[in-house]
């Protein structure tokens, strides 16, 4: 039996090809079968009523069984010469995961019954198997599956803008609150800086009464209008780190320019908590509203994990100090599910010090082990099930502590007739309202595949990290590589700084020589260009990272571009050396050429 | 040969379970070949150095492939045995389509390889698909390829949100323009009553001389800051039969409630264009921004086809006397594929007069042809792949008339960088930012097989109308219902009007007899439960509808709950007996039970 780095019955391979082939037959029999019942056995006396334009439509070009032939033919073709190969150990460029073969044979046998979880009423199975995959996801996150909810989404961005549309909502509901004559009891006790800023329980606990009151619509409204009125729907803080989705999410829900604050960062590109804490402070003393903070447990371009305990230490000190406080949201999308590392069968996390990921020692930093422990006192997480998750496309989600929260978007009036514990429609209670059932189906595959626990994806994602952090040692030291043949300019490749998951960013460099007008900042941009350049013409056997600016981090000639790998995969020694090896190539070539005379 | 309803070589068939399996089990082939070439042809020396880790998972219940077996069958026989009927022709609730044979497989097909659309780089053949299929788009509206565009999405409320918020920055730039020192001498003629409302092709071409300044972020800043001060982003105006989409839509935007005015309707349930013209004259003569006007193409409930070439009519005339003008959006989504009715294999679009939809004389209304021969004057419409595209979830889609619009949304500067008929990023212009590109793939392959014109696509839709209108004729007279037995209380089943599309709305009313206190309203709701829970039992043999709320027709007991039948097939006449037959006996069982005495 040969084993390779994507393990024999987890992800395709010699010897699960034909169990999967054979399993698929099953599917498409089963389907088929289903299909013919569902045609005929309403009415078998229906079958020679085939209306004409119908048999026109089958004898015509669309029933043409050589012409769909040869457009799969042409597809498969062109998908197995040019795809990105993103099961190549040499493939460490973006998040895309290698797929099990469960999560594709349950996405491929979902999406044939074409199920949309908009409503059980066109996908009974995958609405139920999402609702499972809700508990699956509350779990992840160390939320009560019976208080809490997930649902999935298109992805990440859909999801964060959800996320901001309700923490938006929310923020304004207390003052509203305090406006409407037969609300205003509820918070009469309550000072305007209270109002401003009222800590989320005691949010979605007004929530609650004025729904009991029949009064949320109205309420909703009244806060719509007070939102236009000051101007500003509340103050989003973000570490400057954060993806340009959340740009994009801030024009979206109409907020101002001046209502985003992006804060410092520390070296290892998280969220500076000492100047958010300054941020917070001024704008919970003055009484301004602060929409939500926003943490990040995976930055897109860095891997970074945000101390999120010290940012949910702050926010009870806020509540001690000013009875104010903030909605924190946590954009685990790349990040959520390596929480499972520590993640006991029961679903308890382990402590700290249990688990070193490998025999060498490698471990993970003991403040990041600290945010996951934190993340069951966040408000709301985003986690793509479709990035570590190992599932295909499309399935991100998001996680919410209190399902209550669903109800500051929702576009039905049965807010609260679901008690703890029952199920939530998904279509009027989510953004995008529809979505593939398939994906439902994917996720709750590759969950019960791999396992949502230490020896299951804490493994798998163990060895991802280990893999980062082995690169990492090999580049954190400065050290020449030789200039390519003809050019005297050497240069080096450094790791900005120790990752805390595993996404690792390499500084290039100059070495002895002179560069001309080439500036630092740009020699990362040659390299990446040379690298891309080079698998373009050899897919299959070629070196693939990707770039990242790190906006920390000025230099001459702007803003510092790096290498970025996102090393979606565990990788022994020599595949180490091989990676080590192009990725010095390929620099110390593509330096060579930047300075070469004109 | 046998034919079903379903057409024997476009949908599943026993005539096409050997190729469809055949063809699977080549694209199973090219991918397992393409992962080994991934994993080993890199670098063929390290297939030994598995990581210790990887080999454990491998071994350990991840690895388990009898585990993976029971997983899929399980799924695969709940599926069987309980999906939603959507092929049975019995089956007239929802939009879900049946899906063609060559749409699944390369759906199926592109799925394994896990392409994100986000970026060529992560896809480089799916992304050439959606490409592709944008072109298709921007043909099947009546837009140039070159200078509109189109890209796909989670669906329909993703493509209209994205729309609304383009329509929100653009409204907003000339004003802003108008105040930032740097741009004002581009619109220094313009009134304050024209820049409140410039005509759409202004305001783009506004936008690319401030990009040719650089002004353009700058003047974007200006404009958000300017909708804040003026407490309004302008009034969203729309039929009130509207999805509730637009309600969420309004509320994520930040529009106040007042800024969404719904218009009175049509006995048609159309927008009633002279209340809409009232309307909008009042806001343009004050200067009042405008954000949009939404016309519906097949709305959700009713299938109604607003007028819009009335509504560009009133444009036109308000370009004439104000000077000013309104963005026009189309939500399609249902609607936009049945345009190809007409569609000639140039894609010119065909007269009134050319076609019956069949040898009985059924023909599409003069007025819905007018609608669609307006499209291409709009500014971006909705439509979704996934409902008459045939395509399978998710595929929504929004196209606009001059893709220089996406530059109000763009996160790039790039915004001109590509001139006309280059190619606009995906994944920087677009809401979601990620797609799936297995959805790109079954998009590109249901337009190939089924083709954009109106021997294609027109002759699937066309059918799909006819059998709206013959249960229309079948249920247009008053016809009382024999009373069950037991029960002296007959009931009437009525077409409300008949459909511009394939949706048809029939009200339950009283018959003879007493009805005691079940008001009128409630009788459709009691008929609906009726037949849902008789389908619960037996869910592959009985019939399926769904139910809608005519908001324009208030009743005793309040709005009028009716059946709504979708008919996304084509019924022969023996079919439609056995429809009609089933729809009668449940609405005079349900009434009996509903009215039989305490």
């Amino acid at each position: 039996m040969r084993h390779t780095h994507s393990g024999g019955g987890l992800f395709p391979h010699a010897e699960n090809h034909d169990v999967f082939t054979g399993l698929l037959r099953q599917v498409i029999d089963d389907y088929y079968r289903w299909h013919a019942q569902c045609a005929e056995a309403a009415a078998p006396a229906l079958i020679d009523s085939v209306p004409e334009t119908a048999a026109q439509c089958t004898a015509g070009p669309a029933g043409n069984l050589d012409a769909v032939a040869n457009l799969v033919r042409e597809l498969s073709g062109r998908l197995a010469h040019q795809a990105t190969p993103i099961p190549s150990p040499l493939y460490l460029a973006h998040m895309t995961p290698d797929i099990p073969v469960a999560a594709s044979l349950a996405h491929l046998c979902a999406m044939l019954y074409n199920p949309n979880n908009v409503t059980p009423e066109t996908a009974p199975v995958t609405t139920e198997l999402e609702h499972e995959v809700s508990e699956d996801l509350c779990r992840l996150i160390g939320y009560q599956p019976d208080t809490g909810w997930a649902h999935l989404s298109s992805g990440g961005s859909a999801a964060n803008f959800e996320a901001m549309w309700i923490a938006r909502n929310l923020r304004s509901v207390p003052s509203a609150a305090a406006a409407h004559p037969a609300a205003a009891d509820l918070v009469s006790d309550r000072s305007p800086l209270v109002l401003a800023n009222m800590p989320v329980p005691q949010v979605l606990d007004l929530v609650e009464a004025l729904s009991a009151r029949g009064l949320l619509p109205e309420v909703a409204r009244l806060a719509a209008e007070q939102r236009r009125k000051a101007h500003t729907s509340g103050t989003l803080l973000l570490a400057r780190s954060a993806h340009y989705t959340w740009d994009k999410c801030a024009d979206l829900l109409g907020l101002g320019p001046a209502d985003v604050q992006e804060v410092e960062l520390t070296p290892l590109h998280r969220v500076d908590v000492h100047a958010l804490g300054r941020r917070v402070r001024a704008l919970l003393a003055d009484g301004q509203p602060i929409l939500a903070v926003v943490a990040m447990c995976g930055s897109s371009g860095e891997g970074a994990v945000d101390d999120l305990d010290a940012i949910l230490r702050l926010r009870a000190d806020c509540e001690r100090r000013f009875g104010a406080s903030f909605y924190v949201h946590v954009d685990a999308a790349f990040g959520g599910y390596s929480r499972s590392l520590w993640l006991r069968p029961d679903g308890t996390m382990a402590p700290f010090e249990d688990r070193p990921l490998d025999g060498s020692g490698t471990r993970m930093k003991p403040e990041v082990h600290a945010a996951f422990r934190a993340l069951p006192r966040a408000d709301s997480v985003t986690v793509d099930p479709h990035k570590s998750g190992h599932s295909p496309y499309p399935a991100g989600a998001l996680v919410f502590r209190d399902r209550r929260a669903v109800s500051l978007v929702a576009r039905e009036s049965m807010y609260f007739g679901h008690g703890n514990g029952s199920r939530i429609p998904f279509g009027p209670h989510t953004l995008e309202g529809g979505r593939p059932g398939a994906a439902a189906a994917a996720v709750w595959a590759a969950h019960r595949q791999i396992g949502l626990h230490s020896q299951g994806y804490g493994r798998l994602l163990g060895g991802c990290i280990a893999t980062a952090q082995r690169l990492h040692e090999r580049f954190s030291a400065p050290r020449q590589t030789q200039p390519a043949a003809g050019c005297d300019m050497a240069s080096e490749v450094i790791s900005c700084f120790p990752p805390d998951l595993n996404i690792l960013n390499l500084s290039v460099r100059r070495g002895a020589g002179e560069y001309g007008r080439v500036p630092d900042g740009a020699l990362g941009r040659l390299a990446l260009d040379s690298i891309l350049a080079e698998a373009a013409g050899k897919p299959l056997t070629s070196l693939y990272v990707s770039g990242n600016t790190l906006s920390g981090r000025p230099l001459p000639g702007g803003v510092e571009q790096v290498l970025r790998l996102c090393t979606m995969k565990e990788l022994g020694p020599a595949t180490l050396d091989v990676v080590e090896r192009q990725l010095r190539a390929a620099v110390s070539r593509s330096v060579a050429t930047a300075v070469a005379p004109l």
